[in-house]
């Protein structure tokens, strides 16, 4: 029996990760005239990943790595009105607006009348609390949570928190890494709904992944059926 | 009667500011061949204060408006390996060493035998699990909070989360503007305790300020007298 779904947001709820191909489609072309636009793109991803240690998650540790980067490649020969044209993307990124996915508002209305539902995000608090009030979703749910990080001890902590055994939470999200195999390892259930633009760092998994062990739908708009099926309490009508 | 208290983190448990102004004073150092230091100091100051409402707090924050301001005040005459400076010393903040604050350590172990701990830290999730982490007082607090701002609505959501009537919560913290003031506005009790190098943001505030409504401490461990005088079912002996 399923008690609480937690979902994740970015790419799941909303678009985000588009808004990160567009900045460094911005990036590359601002610093072409000093490097290939594949040098770029490699460093930069390189930077980012390196970086996720100290900087965690989110657009300003993008930016701090997007600045490093245009320094890093440029050898010295950086013109410093660039780094203001960066700050500008970040501004940018960090004032737009949220894109809900499609079905996600008629989606959680239902799920809601049946369960309790918890918003599970990763990255930055500042950003992420914007984005859940631009939203307009909040009322639909119970718990909402912005996490650092999603390993088993950070699911394994929140339903501690707030008493829910694993084998009634199913989480829904489409990062194999961060929202469905910590998920199955302590227990619980787990929906995937890839997202054509998902961070290939959240889906580059080295272990090799049961396929059976977890659901996956193409839209969001088919997990009321997939809950009527799995949860003999439910009817969704 | 107090069930729960909440305790503010930076400069309340732990230095903090202190890393921000060596940091600053490595900044205008850095700088000093461009500008006056009094110019450098009073641009990074504005800087900061204009950008809380893209990035809020924290230390990649901070770390984008020293770039900022590096850029802005050198009219484009920057060398760009001095922003591979700012870079360094943003990682070097986030890989500080947790400094508590004296007599932290001895205090939670008493309060936390009789009362329910909520550490309430403003800032960036990923930065405040990391020094809670390293401080090794997580096991003191029965709830760890990271927000991105302290106001009234803020503290009434964590309440309501936990189901704690304002009545029965005292915070305790070293900021007027977010630790005291909108906990007294929501009918909690509250307990200051100075801290010498708050940053001036924290109290510059503009409405008049009831100082008979607070408690004032000099240091956390006057906190279990002043509990047992202020909270008559307990006694720390």
């Amino acid at each position: 029996m399923i008690e609480v779904i937690g979902l994740d947001a970015d790419d799941t709820l909303w678009h985000n990760e588009v808004l990160y191909k567009e900045t460094k489609t911005k990036f590359v072309k601002l610093l072409s005239r000093y490097r290939s636009v594949m040098d770029i793109e490699d460093q930069l991803d390189r930077i980012e990943i390196d970086n996720l240690q100290y900087y965690g998650y989110g657009i300003k540790s993008f930016a701090l790595s997007m600045v490093e980067t245009a320094v890093r490649i440029t050898d010295g020969n950086l013109d410093s009105s660039d780094i203001l044209r960066v700050i500008d993307f970040t501004k940018e990124m960090l004032a737009a607006e949220v894109g809900l996915i499609k079905h996600v508002q008629e989606t959680l209305n239902r799920l809601s009348q049946k369960y309790n539902l918890m918003l599970i995000t990763k990255g930055d608090t500042f950003e992420q609390e914007r984005k859940v009030n631009r939203s307009g979703l909040e009322a639909h749910f119970a718990y909402i949570e912005v996490v650092s990080v999603k390993t088993q001890q950070t699911y394994l902590k929140l339903l501690d928190k707030y008493n829910i055994h694993p084998t009634n939470f199913l989480m829904v999200g489409n990062s194999l890494r961060s929202d469905i195999l910590p998920v199955l390892a302590i227990g619980g259930q787990a929906v995937y709904i890839p997202y054509q633009d998902t961070w290939e760092h959240e889906n580059d998994i080295e272990e090799s992944i049961n396929k059976e062990a977890y659901f996956e739908i193409p839209d969001i708009d088919h997990l009321p059926e997939l809950l009527s099926r799995i949860d003999k309490d439910i009817d969704f009508g």
